[in-house]
Order: structure tokens, then sequence, then C-alpha cells
């Protein structure tokens, strides 16, 4: 398994726990311990919780990386709580609401929460941190992301990230916990933006991914991007958010990564479907969340709602939930009638 | 070699002249050819001209495309200009100047030349659209700009590019004659944005280039994009550009077209760099022209001019030519002190 390569520092200081024991839970307890800090991790799962404690490893979800002492997988909530005053969220989205209502007392209070789930809630098309502030209500939510694949996070490959807050101390408060020589965090004062980009741009993702998977190449790529870039602001645009968050590494930055690494899962998912396998069996064969898949469904509603165009959003809908051929849907965007830029 | 997806249209108008017989003139000739024209390529080296012409094949800088009829390639200019009434410039920056000169009196009168060229020329810091106005007095200049790899045009997958001109009038000809249904071009009234844009993004990718040859990951990347990108706009705002431009299909979609792709050999270089070969025995093992390597010089130069602050392009200059160690370039770049972003 991949060692740490730089020597841990000795745990000081409060606990902090992280919800959710997947792969970017993993990876963010590693940064949270290689930055002084006792993590404990909660999982849903209490088999997998007690698996992961016991061997040390979370071969599920982010294989070949040791977990070092000051680590602590569990599913006890009230245990793995006590003494903490930050919680990290990294519940998947529409896992999230049963998560938080399954807690109810068990958290402690008024915590500051950092929510690093990205995605539109089914149905209600909220975000990960208005869920959070409806069953929370004494808690504050800081908004943590940008492009941060966990696989590489986990190995010390150098990673920058934002944290918002309109509150500029709380966010400083999550950028002091979490920085480390290879993992820096930087203040937003835009949580809206952040989050908006972050939920967004897995869909994107899935475009690129049809369009890779159809053989296109990396020109194609990078007009998606490009134009996934400017309809995920004119998305924020609408909901709110500043237009310079958008430019930023919670913006074009993650979009970049998320569109382009053979670690990205929504991408992933993306080129089988345009290889020809059904959606449905494309999510069985995984125990991993392609959160792009839902927020297709939540996002295009909200279009709808808003009164606003979202192209690619609407294609990668209507391949996934309409049968439309993935070749069709990525040659609709790539010969759209805009005969000037911008 | 990879046959034309698409029939060819018959040849009608007058003839297009292309300047400059590398991988991305050979790839617009076949652009215009399959739009409709006839496409006449000038060569530099006229041996690399006549072994074009006789075999169908660039071999040298586009192996494995054949060149249909209505292509033809040849070095005497007069020649080939005969009835030209539209030149596509895509010399390399650093060579147009000399082939320019020795071209006087022999390019048609007062043609539109679409400059292709992507630099800031050494020395004078000029962009390639002013050399052409200086040599060519007659001539109005448009700028095709965008995420277009030449081996990819060349075999007919979808891309995208820009051209702009402050004449719409200009630049919609230009559109009209290269679109086809593969290869979409949309205009643009900021040249100046869509030049500098194209220049800058080489040097980009050569710090991208450099990231991944010293193990960096896919997260690291995307955040040198994402800089990259505030680089690029702020140069551009410097010397009169719209910020809009940069978040277009010149400036995001080509930067993520040039980090990302293994087509890019700005990117190749850069990669070789961190791998710890000399410049100077990588400039001699390939005949490609890494534009970047010249334009990192020129870009440190006018940056001091400016007074603006380039920081990607200052660590690239000092690994180029100060013998700065790529890992600690790099390094510098993740771990810049920027508590607050934008």
């Amino acid at each position: 398994m991949a060692p740490s390569d730089s020597p841990l520092p000795a745990a000081a200081g409060p606990p902090l726990l992280v919800l959710g024991g997947g792969g970017w839970g993993t990876a963010l307890a590693l940064v949270l311990r290689r930055a002084g800090h006792e993590a404990r991790v909660w999982c849903h799962d209490p088999q997998h919780g007690e698996r992961v404690e016991a061997s040390r490893e979370n071969s599920r979800y982010l294989p070949g990386v040791r977990l070092p002492p000051g680590i602590r997988f569990g599913s006890r909530l009230e245990e793995l709580a006590a003494g903490v005053e930050v919680v990290f969220s990294v519940v998947p989205t529409q896992f999230l609401r049963a998560a938080l209502e399954s807690f109810r007392g068990g958290l402690p209070l008024a915590p500051l929460v950092v929510s690093c789930s990205k995605g539109f809630e089914r149905g209600t098309l909220e975000l990960p941190s208005s869920i959070i502030s409806a069953l929370l209500p004494a808690s504050r939510v800081v908004i943590l992301s940008g492009p941060s694949h966990a696989e590489e996070v986990a190995r010390e490959l150098p990673t920058a990230v934002v944290v918002a807050s309109r509150r500029p101390a709380e966010a400083q408060r999550v950028q002091q916990l979490i920085t480390g020589p290879r993992f820096r965090a930087y203040t937003s004062s835009d949580p809206a933006g952040v989050e908006i980009a972050g939920a967004a741009k897995n869909v994107i993702a899935l475009a690129a991914g049809i369009a890779d998977g159809i053989g296109f190449g990396d020109n194609a790529r990078a007009s998606l991007v490009c134009r996934g870039m400017a309809e995920i602001t004119r998305l924020g645009a609408a909901l709110g958010a500043r237009a310079a968050t958008f430019a930023g590494l919670a913006g074009i930055g993650d979009l970049v990564a998320t569109c382009t690494s053979r670690h990205s899962r929504n991408r992933a998912v993306g080129v089988r479907i345009a290889q020809g396998e059904p959606l449905d069996a494309i999510l069985r064969s995984t125990h991993k969340v392609a959160e792009g898949v839902e927020t297709a469904r939540s996002l295009r509603e909200l279009a709808g709602r808003l009164g606003i165009e979202l192209p690619i959003t609407a294609e990668v809908y209507s391949v996934l939930f309409e049968g439309k051929p993935p070749r069709e849907a990525v040659e609709a965007l790539m010969g759209r009638e805009l005969k000037e830029e911008a």
C-alpha cells in the first residue's frame, strides 16, 4: 500500500468528524490527520466501518492507501461525535437528508458543518447546504469544493480547494484546519457560487465522457468544457452567485479536473453510455455514486423553473432518461447555431 | 491511411492559399478542401513540398492522412498565389517575418490574410497580426484560433474555432469559407483577445507538462489551468483585450485542449523537461515547433514592460532558461500565498 510521504504530526486539539466513509471521506480524513488532527469517520454501513477500522484500509472505495493511527472509522455516531466542534459532511447528496434525519439529537450542538457533497437533491432541487441548514438549524455551514479527486489527495499529490462562507472567520477557520504542505485551501465569500459550480459540473462531465466514448477527440472535449463553463456560469447567475467564482478553482478548475481525468466517475459513466451500456446496468455495476446522473434530472427541472437554457444538461438528460442516441446528442451540441461568441 | 469520412464536394470558387506546410497547414488545407475549395499549400522547403505533392501525404508533419485531389503542395509562391483572394498564414511566429519578407511583391495585392500563427515574436514582442500588417500593409488580417489539434482536424473529429476581426463582414467571410459539417467557426469582434489567448496558452501548456512530468496529478493540472486562465486574462486586459474572450473557445477552450491533450507539443516538451532532458536536446530531437518556448521569453519581457505579474510564465522561464529545478518551480506555483480567491 502507498505509504505516507511526510511524517505525521502528533494529533492535537479537538477531534474532527467526517460523515461518510467513501473515497472522498477517507481522503479527507487523511488530509485532516496530516494537518495534525484526530479524524473520525462515520460510516452508514456498520460492517464497512468495522472492516476499514480493523484492516486500516478502505479497500472498497479507496484501495491501496494505508490509514495511519489517529484515524478512526465506525458507525456509532454518538461515540464518534463526542468532543467534536467541526463536522465534514461527505454524504452523497441523494442520501444526505435521510442520514441527517437519522442523527437528530446525536450530532453535537451548533457545530460548524463543512459541506463537501456535490449535487442537487432529487425532487426538492435543494443544494446540500440547504438540507443541512434545514435539519441542523443551529449549525453554520461552510462549503468545500474544488478539483480534488480522492485517489490523488489520498496519495498526497498536490491539491488546492476552496472553502466558502459569507462569514470570513468561519472560512478561515476551516482553511486553517485542513491546509497542509500538499493540500491548500483558499477562502471565498461566495458559498452559493462554489456549491452550484461543484454540483453542476458533474453533468458536464457526463457529456464529456459521452463525447470521449463515441470517439470524438480532445478538440471536441475542450469545446464542451468551454461551453459547460458558460452553462454553469449562467445557472449560477440565475441563482445569485458571482461570475468570478466560476472562473476560479471551484468553477473551471473542478470542471477541467472532472472532464479530463481518468479518476472521474461521472466522466466514466458517460463513456460507458456512449459505448452502448444501459444506464441501470452501469449504476448496478458500481458501488460508487455518479452524482451527475441525479443532478441532470434536478438541473433540467430547475432550468425550467428558472426559465434558463442549459443545453448540455438538456442533451445529457435526453441520453440518460429518454433514450436519445449519444452521438446525436453530442452532435447537436457541437452543431448548435451560435454564429457569434458571447 | 485514414480515408476521408465524407464525400468531397467539387472545388468551386477562387483557390485559397495556405502559407506553411506543417501539420496545421496541412489540416487547414483539408478543412478548406472539404468546404468545397481548391487549396494550395506553400512550403518553405521545396523538397518537402515536392515530396508531399508527389506522395499525397505529409509524412513528416501529419503522417497517415491521405491528401485528396484539389489540394496542391509546392514552394513557388507566384504560381501558387495566382488568382488567390484569401491567404491563411500558418508560418510559425518566429519565422513569419522572414517568410513574408521573402515574398514581397509575390503575394497578390490586398488579400484577406487569416493569421493562424500563435506566439509573440522574439525581440520585438509582436503578435503575428502586427508582423503581417507591417509587411503586407495593403492586407486586412483576420485571426483564427481555438482548440484545434491538427491530428484531429485532419481526421474529421469535430472541432470548433473562432475567427476574429473588428470588421464583422470579414470574419463572416472567413467563417463561411471554412465551415463544414465537422469544422465550425464562430465569429468574434475581439481579434486582440483571440490572438493573445492563442499565443499565451502555450506557456501554460509547458507548465502543465512539467507538472505532469514530475508526477503531479489531475488535481494539480486543473489548478494550473485555472490559474493559467487568470494569468492570460490579466495579460489580455493589460493589452486592451476583452475579458469575455478568455472565457470562450479561443481562451479556456484552447487552454484546456493544449494542457490536457496527448497531441500538444508544448505540453510534451514540458513533460520531457520535467524528466530531466535538457531543452536544447529536446528542441533538436523534433522538427515540430514548440512555440511556447520562445513565447515564454517574449512574455516575460512583456510582463516587465507592462508592469504585470505572470507567475506561471515566470516559473516556466526560470525552468527553461535559468536552470531552475522543475519540481521547485511547480511547487512554487502550487504553494503561492493566495489566501483568498479573486
